[in-house]
Order: C-alpha cells, then structure tokens, then sequence
C-alpha cells in the first residue's frame, strides 16, 4: 500500500461560480423523434404546427336534430316547429341524408353536420313523433356546431420548442396526427462508484465494509430530472481500474457522476485522472457539506466529482449535478423543489465565504435545524422536510428570522 | 343502424359525493418486493427497521492520524507532541497496527478507527517528519471519530409504512441492507377507448374521423399518480365488442378508465354493461365540463366513465380517476398540483347546485379565466396554466376576488 500523502485542494470555487461554470458550458442535447405514449414529461426540440384542422369538418357538439336554424325561429312550446326527420348522422360516417327544406337529421354529438343544417336543437328542446319531431325553441344558426378548426387551425403553432410536455398536450399533439413529436434527447447519466470499502446496494454489509447507498440515491435523482442512469459494477481504488471505468462512462453517457475518490487522499484517483484525460476547472468548493466537490469535461462531457460521503453526494448533487443534468434534458435548470417560507425555531451559524446545505425539519409552523454531526449520518436527510441554504455572504440566521425551506 | 334514442341520466350526483364514494370504496393494492434501484416514488407497505449497525464499526471521519487522545494533551504549535507511525489504516481493510503508547496510525476517511485510538488528528494540525509526526493541538476523545451506530443503530425503525421512498431513502435502505423494500403494488390501469370515429393516437385524421387524444394524455397521468397504463386497440361502438374489452379490462387491471360511450345515446353502451356486470352507483354529475362521467364497480375494481370529449375526460380524470389511482398506489390522494392564491382579472359564473373546473391564465399576476366554448376544445387546458374549481355553493367568483389556481 503507498504512502498516504495529504495533497491539498487548488484555492476553492464558489458555489455560484460553479453554477455559473455549469450554465455556460452545459447545453441542451440533440433532438430526436420520440413515441406519443412515451413523451410524457419530455422536452419538445421543434415547434409543432398543425397540419390539420381540428376538427377537419363541421361536427355536432351536442345529441339531437341537425336543422336549417331559421326554420326554427319563432318555434315556442305553444306553436312547435314540425319537422321530418330525414337520415341519422353518427360519429365517424358521412351522414345518410342532407337536410332539406322541412326536414332535419338525427345526429350524435361529433357526427359530421350533414349538408344543409347549420344548428342542432338538443333533444330535450324537441318532441318525437314518429318519424317527425317537433321543436319547441329557436335556434340561432351555428348553436351546437362545432365549427371547422376550433379547436387548432392547420397551420398553427400548436406548442412551442422548449416545452416540457403535459399529458393534455399529448392530446393535442395526437389530435394533430404527430405521431413522433421531437424532442431533447434524454441525457445518459453514467454513474461510477469506486470505493474499495463498498459492497453492491442491496448487500448487507459486513466487517468494515459498509453498503453503497449513492447508486441507488443517484439513480433516482437521475430519473427524476429526466436521464436515464446508467449502473455499473463499484469499482476498487486501483488508478487503472478507474481510469478504464472513467473512459467507458465518458464513452457511453452524456454525463459522469463519480462517487467516492474524489477527495486529496492517495486513493483518490479521479481528480488526477479528468485533469489528464480533460480539463478540472473546479476542484473543492467552499461549502458545507460536500467541499471535495469538483467539476471536471473530459470529451467535453461534465464529469462531478461527488463525494463518497452520502450527505455531501446529495448536496454535491442538489447544487452542481442535478442542475447540469436538467440542462442536458433542456429543462428548467432550477431546483425541483417547492420552496416555502417560515421562521427558524433555532439560529444556524454558519461562515463567511461558505455556502451551507442545512438539513432542517418543519414542526409547528418553525423550521429547525436538524443537529449534525458530519456529512456521513443519511438519516439526517430522511428525517429532514427539506434543506436551508446559507449563502456566502451570511454568518448564518437568527432565530425567528424567516429562511425559505426546499422541501425534498 | 339502431334508433337514436336520447335516455335521460339518472339525478346527477354531487362531486363530493363521488370522492367521498371513491374514498370509501378504494384501498391501497398489495405488497411487493421491489429491487432498490426500482423503488423510487414507490409506498412501503411495511416498516423498514435495521437489521444491523451503520456504521458497523468505529471509523475516521478525516484523513489523518488516529492517537489515543489524552497523549495529545497540552500539544500547541511551540511544543508539538511526537508519535511514531505505526500502520496506515485503509477504508475496507482492518488496521496493520494497532495504537500503543506514543505510537499513532495514519488514516483514511472511512477506515476502521485501529485498536487503542480514540480520535483522528486532521493532517493539517501536524507535521510529518520521516516516520514521525509531531501533532500541533490537543484531540478530544472522540474527535473526528464515527461511532458505531451513529447513522443507524440496529433494530431502529428507519422509515415508517406508507412512506413515498424519496432518493435519499433508497440511499439510507441500500446503508441497511434491504436489497428489495416491501412497497404497495403499482396500479394496473386498463385505458379503455371506445368510438367508430376514432384514429389510433398517431394517426392523422382524415374524412371524419379524429385521432384518439386521450390515450396519450390518459397515459401519462396514470404515471405521472403511481400507475401502469394498459392500453389496446380502440373498440368499435358495438355492444359485444365493448363487452368483451371490459371484461378483458377487469380481469388483466386493478382499475378501468373507459373513455367515450358513456353518456346516454344509443351507442354508449358503457354505461349499461357496467350496470349488468357490477354495479353503477353513479351516472351523471353535476358539474361542467364531464357531466356524462360515471363511476362503478365491477369485480370490486373501479371503472370510470370518462366523457370522450378530451377536455371532460381529463377533468373527469382530475377529480376522479385519479384519485382512485393515487388511492390505489396509497399515495397522498389529493391533487399533486402546486396551488397558488391571486386575484380574478375577470369574473366567472356559474350555476348553484354545479362544480364547475374552469382553466384559466396567469397574466401579470392576475388569473384570466379562458373563454371556453364546448368541451371539445383541448388546446384550452394547453394554453391555460391551471384550472379554478368553482364549488357547488357558489354562483361564481367576482372580479378581483383571490381564487386558488391549480397548476398544471
């Protein structure tokens, strides 16, 4: 086993300027034709314009009798309008007969209007009589028509470029024939643990080996700002080990987060290895949890360098990674998270110059700081409703002071 | 082709009612095993508590040397304290050495804290020199180590039954060992779509026939609440045909979302087959749009009458169907979009005694309700923000009045 020599960090990066670094280097990924049923919460990359009017044709908008409407004017309960009912017109078929002079058709709400009738007297305004039916009200001409084109003109921009789709607009986009709308590509996040001491998530761990809980962490995060991650076998703190894992996933993905070896120490090969293969603009961040951050491009691909810490891993991740990877799948780049306002119960100290993610607990309408001691306790984020972040031109708040809370 | 015959609905429930029933009627589904790095946004069905410590061993919480505390006692910068290296300690290993008088060990964060040490003096409070390093400051006992137990203590209830595994809860059941947390089944929901008019999603509409946009759009919120859309072929307006689909529907689904055929014309035969098949406490609501929607039960399982108009089926989606979904998932029921509280830049109306779900606009601030004609028109749920819920004991809301938004 070689020495264990205690290199140090390069000066370290604002929080901000790492963002900042983050959105001029990150871009949106290519485009590419996705499934209707698939793309749900996917970016559109192109403007979809209708090809079509929709409705393309002149529609019933409610069930009863398709008539010319000043044949019923002055109809009144007193002095009914007679007429013969001449065809029926139900949705998907051309209608049977036109309406004629005294006559009307039977429709179906989303029937075709069959030639001649430009109203629709809803049934309960209309009696039957055999094959005649007698209207009791007037109707102005176009009542229940729905006209072609209501609801999008052919030609019209329907969505533009940069939306994340709703379900309602897969709607409109099938009711528009797009059978394939375009959109961002889904960033391939590779996600590379090393760590000699860790067993595979879901292994009981044993000895003094402890389980990998950031894949399983990350995958989430990953799925939830729109990548697919990608998994691999967890890779021991062997520089040729770590390097070919480091090219496969700069190969294979759009994006690397690298857990564990990120930091100064011996076995801390990652650093070394993206200065090598790229570039390591960013390498310890003046913040609490997660300073051995760092922020590498090999291949002009970003490369985090996360934590092995699982508390500084999700904070590492919340502020740099997970920004990037929305960026990647050109959505909005901010954190998910609903923010609420509310007075802290207890001060958080924190350092000038630092940037602070503190885990906090809402209870009775206050926010507390949750107590911690270290970046490796997990369970203070599961405890925890969300995070407090102090920025760096604070030495903390006070009690009583309202913070804003990001609820997880 | 048969009579158009217009039969009337039956007296047109509440909405309350409907959720009430829905409420009453609708439990969360099963347990399963689900693989960790599956179970994101899934519902334990069981309490998570740990079978073993994490850690499991007393480890370094820094990169540095690991003393027995009391001889760094009185050590300053002027009179240093010496202690021969006796071993390195390495995350994963056991310790070559253990911490005898004057002798320290150097370490690794994560390492097993050696035998006879009992704190770890960062590397930046000492000086090495050879194979001794003179230590600048005192330690407490415990500094910088990790206690057994400290993330987790065996035994512990880690996070409760009815818990919505958040990232960092994968993390923390990935720390304990659980390779496949017992989470509620997801929801089977079968998409029934039924109309002689309709295209298959994807498909231009030609003649007078329309796409079919509400498989898409239904999809993607049975997703989006915790569900696996089961979709198919879309089915004639044929009495058998519905038939054999819903059968189908009930047999391979945990729950139904029929669209189309369910109002009171000749060719909804929905409505009747549910009827016969089970049960339909509700047929009819008094609300706008979606009046035609209807709730039964076939089998136990809950089947949903959703108008084919698309904007009446997706609000009969919001306020029905999926909240059985959500229910069904056992997660928190009510709706998951964010609210917001801003005046009416204009008034709405409405009718006493009816629910109307109103899309509406932001714009400077204000809420701009959209004019709305029919509910056919479902490029007003793409261009609205959200949607007001105008309740049954109100003819309205004033201009000016503060409403709540519903944010798609």
């Amino acid at each position: 086993m070689s020495d264990v020599r205690m290199r140090g960090f390069r000066e370290r990066a604002d929080v901000d300027a790492v963002v900042k670094l983050i959105d001029q280097r990150v871009r949106h990924l290519a485009a590419e034709p996705v499934p209707l049923l698939e793309a749900g919460g996917r970016v559109l990359a192109r403007d979809a314009v209708a090809a079509v009017d929709v409705p393309g044709f002149r529609r019933a908008a409610m069930d009863g009798y398709a008539v010319k409407a000043e044949e019923t004017f002055g109809a009144t309960p007193d002095d009914p309008r007679p007429f013969r009912i001449a065809g029926t017109g139900m949705p998907g078929r051309g209608p049977d007969a036109a309406v004629e002079a005294g006559a009307c058709v039977r429709i179906m709400t989303g029937a075709p209007m069959p030639e001649g009738a430009d109203a629709v007297v809803p049934a309960e305004e209309a009696d039957l009589d055999g094959e005649t039916v007698r209207v009791r009200a007037a109707a102005t001409p176009g009542r229940n028509v729905g006209e072609v084109g209501e609801d999008v003109r052919a030609g019209a921009l329907v969505l533009r470029a940069g939306r994340r789709l709703r379900p309602q607009d897969l709607g409109v986009l099938a009711s528009i024939g797009l059978k394939l709308p375009t959109c961002v590509r889904k960033p391939r996040v590779a996600i590379l643990v090393t760590g000699n001491e860790l067993l595979p998530a879901g292994e009981r761990p044993t000895g003094f080996r402890i389980a990998d809980a950031n894949s399983p962490m990350l995958v989430d995060l990953v799925r939830r700002d729109g990548g697919v991650p990608l998994t691999g076998p967890i890779v021991k703190d062997d520089r040729a080990a770590v390097q070919e894992a480091l090219l496969v996933s700069v190969r294979e993905a759009d994006c690397v987060l690298a857990s564990g070896g990120s930091s100064v120490g011996t076995e801390d090969h990652l650093p070394s290895l993206v200065e090598k293969m790229g570039e390591l603009p960013v390498h310890g961040v003046a913040m609490r949890p997660a300073s051995p951050a760092g922020l590498g491009f090999v291949a002009k691909k970003p490369v985090f360098l996360l934590p092995g810490n699982p508390v500084s891993c999700l904070c590492a991740y919340d502020f740099f990674a997970g920004r990037a990877i929305r960026r990647l799948a050109a959505r909005h780049p901010e954190w998910p998270y609903t923010k609420v306002r509310m007075p802290l119960a207890r001060k958080i100290a924190s350092q000038l110059g630092r940037t602070d993610y503190v885990r906090v607990r809402i209870e009775e309408g206050k926010v507390v700081p949750l107590a911690v001691r270290g970046a490796a306790i997990l369970t203070t984020t599961t405890r925890a409703h969300g995070f407090v972040v102090v920025g760096k031109d604070l030495e903390g708040h006070g009690e009583g002071e309202t913070v804003a809370v990001h609820l997880y």
